[in-house]
């Protein structure tokens, strides 16, 4: 493992100690000293992010991600006050999740507590390093994070003002710290990281994750790609289908949870087809049509011919892809095939159908009657949302603070052994 | 990915879908059904077993070894028995974890739900074949099980009774299948089944476990490193002590809640080792002080000087490390740095020291005042165990069959979009 990694992950050992046995008033001052800090200090971090920007407009980086790589003095108190806002959560740690008296009079409590050190690996966006500092803190745990050379400038300053917002109220310097100038050794030497690294959390498109999962020797929790599905029942109530289905793919196409791919029980097709197809091409949806909708709805614009890879992709924009199936089961059975596990939904007025899709479909979230949009911690009730998991082992679907805590059992006895 | 293994693990998913919605009637009929006829096919396993053992002895397997690896009709009986035992267990499956209205309307509902297809890697057990089809079925997964090659007629014979019983009460066959005969190379693909396995549980060896961990791309859990650590507080009550002690390490010394290490506070040290390490040494352990330990005890039979490395060491075996520590702080520095995370104990009459030790003692489980070795899921009244987990993603400690499923969310809407 690359050396210098070894060292910060360490010292993010020696302050997770502290931070497991902070009290929640000390991490919410902790919260509260990063958010003022951020403000204070908001000239620096300007100065910084403009290198990194004017470097990626020499680099040639799409105006979206000029976007996302952007800092205002807006955006940085709207960051700030995303700090605080953790500070009005629930402490995840110390809850009590279970606990019985064994026949022996053992007492047991299992307890939740903190991961201890947190990775995070993202791609060039300053605002999830001040969100994944506020997580990792509200939940105990001490984070080491890579977030992207293109940001490098923005996280280096950003990180040191946390830093030094955290030892003013006698919390340890090293509970967040930085591996960007380590470039792409350190990245791996960070999946690598066995025995210093609780679990890495990879956030941002596919191949990073993808990269992430394959190099990893360290837990890791998969977040985000989402393939997501609306299949339109034999029983349906048309009107409120059509407004689901535009709901979920056109409110906001660029998310994990927005729908990919629209299925149409072969009964409804004549019918339903024409309209929502209508409403998708007017709100500027390119529709990838298999042979069965292209038939009913004819020579469009805004509907082209479905290929195979439709139903794999994830498209995050402004296109979706549409068929027709013979029966529910053929429709469990696509979604079984290209769904990627995040949020499937059914409209349909059917218990049955509603029963069976339930039960069938093996994803994150599955939604009777409602947009796929709902997928997010923030509309679960969850408060912050690390990411959401797509991954079946510890967490699935969005994850609050809770997913970032691990469990300790206490056993408390006076003097039994074991016969 | 080798193609027989992404075959086999195809089979599994299929039968995966399948055995996710069987009710627990089911299931436990197909447990009934499997411990049944390992009784009646006991000539044709025992056969294959004898070619296994016979094999085993002309390759040099060590007595333990051989002694695992051999079936005799008793065996078969309590192993076919341990699975009607699993039948009794309430199903993990269906339980409803959590769940709220949203202000919306919403209705969420967090339900349990099978992994889906469980690999599971182990050594020469075919004790362990069985048992990991069991856990499999009774939690509503798939498994796909890779045994070793010393065991490889056994796990042969056994998964062909077993997928056979399953089949004769209506449950897929392909519930339960091995990859024995692929060698080395089968054991690889399904550490890299991507998208086709949902975990992979190794059981057996620290070495064993390592290389799962490190070849592994799909999701881990690692199981049974034990280096256990008691300590022996400056209060304390020196006979209950005495007796945690002796039970920690003597009970059964070759497993992995066994404790390995003891550390006592200076202030007791002068009155406590010299009798705890001579009924240590009375019950056949060989101590391996420190140099403060030794100058207490002096020069005696069963005891020899400690070297860095006992500290590190899982013994498994009639051996203990013994050393001398300042005070309660640094017990618990000592243990950060050379515990596995398993278990530990601390020994003490005070409040203060309990508390502190638990809270900051990072390990799956912490006992005050009772011995090591109720770290177990049928101590703990979980009912079966597929083993002791050392890590802090999905499960940490005893893991009963709750541990073999993740969740679903249920989202119930009547037309819900999200503005």
């Amino acid at each position: 493992m690359d050396n210098a990694v070894a060292e910060i992950a360490k010292k993010a050992r020696v302050a997770s100690r502290q931070l497991a046995i902070a009290t929640r008033g000390m991490k919410d001052a902790g919260l509260y000293a990063m958010a003022e800090a951020l403000v204070d200090m908001d000239a620096m971090i300007l100065q910084a992010n403009k290198d990194d920007v004017e470097k990626g407009k020499e680099n040639g980086l799409t105006p979206g991600l000029i976007d996302r790589l952007t800092l205002t003095s807006e955006r940085i108190r709207q960051i700030s006050q995303a700090l605080k806002d953790l500070a009005s959560l629930p402490d995840p740690v110390g809850e009590v999740l279970r606990g019985s008296t064994l026949p022996n009079g053992l007492r047991l409590r299992q307890l939740a507590v903190p991961m201890g050190v947190v990775g995070m690996i993202y791609e060039a966006r300053p605002n999830v390093t001040v969100d994944a500092a506020g997580l990792g803190l509200k939940s105990g745990n001490a984070v080491i994070l890579r977030g992207g050379s293109a940001a490098l400038e923005s996280n280096m300053a950003i990180v040191s003002v946390l830093s030094e917002a955290l030892e003013s109220v006698g919390l340890p310097a090293d509970a967040v710290q930085s591996i960007d100038t380590l470039g792409r050794e350190g990245s791996v030497a960070l999946m690598r990281a066995r025995g210093l690294v609780d679990v890495l959390v990879p956030r941002g498109g596919a191949g990073l994750i993808q990269t992430v999962v394959k190099e990893a020797q360290v837990p890791v929790i998969e977040t985000g790609v989402g393939n997501c599905h609306i299949y339109v029942d034999r029983d349906v109530d048309q009107d409120q289908a059509l407004r689901i289905v535009v709901n979920s793919k056109t409110q906001r196409n660029s998310v994990c949870n927005a729908a990919e791919t629209l299925l149409v029980h072969r009964e409804q097709a004549a019918t339903f087809l024409p309209s929502v197809v209508r409403a998708l091409v007017d709100k500027g949806v390119t529709v990838h049509a298999d042979d069965e909708t292209l038939s009913v709805v004819g020579k469009m614009p805004g509907v082209v011919a479905a290929i195979d890879d439709d139903w794999a992709t994830e498209y995050l924009g402004p296109e979706m892809a549409v068929g027709v199936v013979p029966d529910i089961d053929a429709a469990i059975a696509h979604i079984g095939t290209w769904s990627s596990g995040h949020t499937e939904a059914i409209c349909t007025t059917s218990l049955a159908a509603s029963e069976k899709f339930t039960s069938e479909v093996d994803s994150a979230v599955v939604n009777i009657n409602a947009s796929t949009r709902f997928t997010d911690g923030g509309e679960f009730g969850l408060g912050a949302e690390i990411g959401i998991s797509t991954q079946k082992l510890h967490a699935r679907g969005p994850m609050g603070l809770g997913e970032l805590t691990t469990t300790k059992w206490i056993v408390m006895g006076d003097g039994q052994i074991r016969e």
